[in-house]
């Protein structure tokens, strides 16, 4: 009989999420984070950053349509996209679904590039389209110091400690602001609000202090991630809320979707109120 | 060092939510099933029926919540309510908060009550309304029988296998109906999308036999429960979906919510694009 290995990732101490697995693809030490792909008996394949699940190749469909499809159809213009972060390419693939033309993603870690390259066709095929341009280095180094307009910036990070922790600051997200389009919107995962509500305020709080009273969330169901319930935070340079919805684009795409919809596209924004609990 | 203690609930065989236990509080057989009652760090006291999560002191007021105040804010009348199953009395607790005349809750297995009332003040807390009144015995064959009229019936039940399976069945909710004032309104809770579809969809059908059109679903963010994303599906005996929302009723005792709220009660009707193919 082979032997049963299990990979739990903890919910604090004294929970968590256990995964029985089949193989092990990789180990990699890169100079910014562990990385492990492993593959599930449940979930298919699953990245792991420093111990974490990134996504698994059965529910990733739910973070990176939600990570992008909300702020597509609220956009007037598509030239530029930006992602910073989003090293696996399920970003990238959503935002190829549409008529931007240049998507550029700026991720510090090549390893984690490299290796869903390898090992996650199903995100990383995001990375064949031609409008998409990697560059390998920091989000915060780029944002300060580009010159191009973006009309959507998706600032899709690990949790807000190492490698990822300049993506939680005001200064970045004041930085943001300034290289965004006139319309230009920016979306932000924004982490879970019942083991981590503290990090969550945090993202928002951030984005308030550049978008103000133009900062939102909204939320969506990913088993996989802590709680299953996963936020984002979205500001607006100056278009309003809900103001816009691309009828057209969306009849165009919308056969791709697996979770996200034109009654998502609202409803995603309710949110239970402990929730508004804490960002009161 | 204690020895570290984890209970698992497996989700299928090949993943599981674990939880570091405190202490085992009770261990029961009833005829119907076993009944576990453990402390955990994390998440306070949790029932087990048969092994798995039927409540956590943590994250129940999702469950309680969702499973009424949404059919609640939508009832012209509120004399009689019905609970099937609910033994803990999470359900009834959330009943009182309203000016029910009568709440009448069939629960099959009295060791699930006795029990509640000892370790589960939270929930149990619902028995000490005298509005309440806890008959032992099967909800298939009082809600075939009585010739009592209900402005509002709660299925809440376990999986749809032993205790509970005759609750998942055509003919109960053709009994549920018969049984439901003019404005009537019956809520099941309906299992999740990920693990069990087929679960949800056996809940959804049989409920359409009776109820037809006026058959809806919607969810909720429950950490503890598989997935996380927890459908319920609601019938409606004459109204329509959202003609009526109880702005009075819902003033009154918004304060006591911690998940629901005017928005959700909306919200939580938009299915995500998996969930309405599965239904489609």
């Amino acid at each position: 009989m082979n032997p049963e290995i299990w990979f739990t990732e903890k919910y604090g101490d004294d929970a968590g999420l256990t995964f029985k697995v089949k193989k092990i693809l990789t180990t990699q030490q890169s100079s910014y984070q562990r990385l492990d792909i492993i593959e599930t008996y449940k979930y298919g394949r699953l990245m792991l950053l420093d111990g974490l699940v990134m996504l698994t190749q059965k529910d990733e469909f739910v973070y990176h349509e939600m990570i992008t499809a909300p702020a597509v159809m609220s956009l007037k213009n598509r030239k530029k996209a930006l992602i910073i972060g989003g090293g696996d390419g399920g970003s990238a693939r959503e935002l190829t679904k549409y008529d931007f033309e240049k998507i550029i993603e700026v991720e510090i870690d090549e390893v984690v590039v490299e290796n869903s390259k390898k090992f996650l066709d199903f995100t990383a095929c995001g990375y064949n389209d031609k409008r998409v341009e990697v560059i390998i280095g920091d989000g915060v180094e780029f944002v300060k110091n580009t010159k191009e307009k973006f009309d959507l910036v998706i600032i899709d990070s690990t949790d807000p400690f190492g490698a990822a922790e300049g993506l939680f600051s005001g200064q970045f997200y004041s930085d943001v602001y300034n290289i965004l389009s006139d319309d230009g919107i920016v979306v932000a995962q924004a982490e879970n609000p019942y083991y981590n509500p503290d990090w969550f305020l945090k993202s928002r709080k951030n984005m308030q202090k550049a978008f103000g009273s133009n900062t939102f969330n909204y939320c969506a169901f990913i088993p996989t991630y802590p709680s299953g319930m996963w936020l984002f935070s979205i500001g607006y340079k100056n278009i309003q809320l809900h103001s816009y919805f691309n009828e057209e684009l969306y009849k165009s795409v919308s056969h791709t979707y697996k979770y996200y919809n034109a009654q998502i596209h609202k409803a995603c924004f309710a949110l239970p109120q402990f929730v508004l609990e804490i960002i009161k």
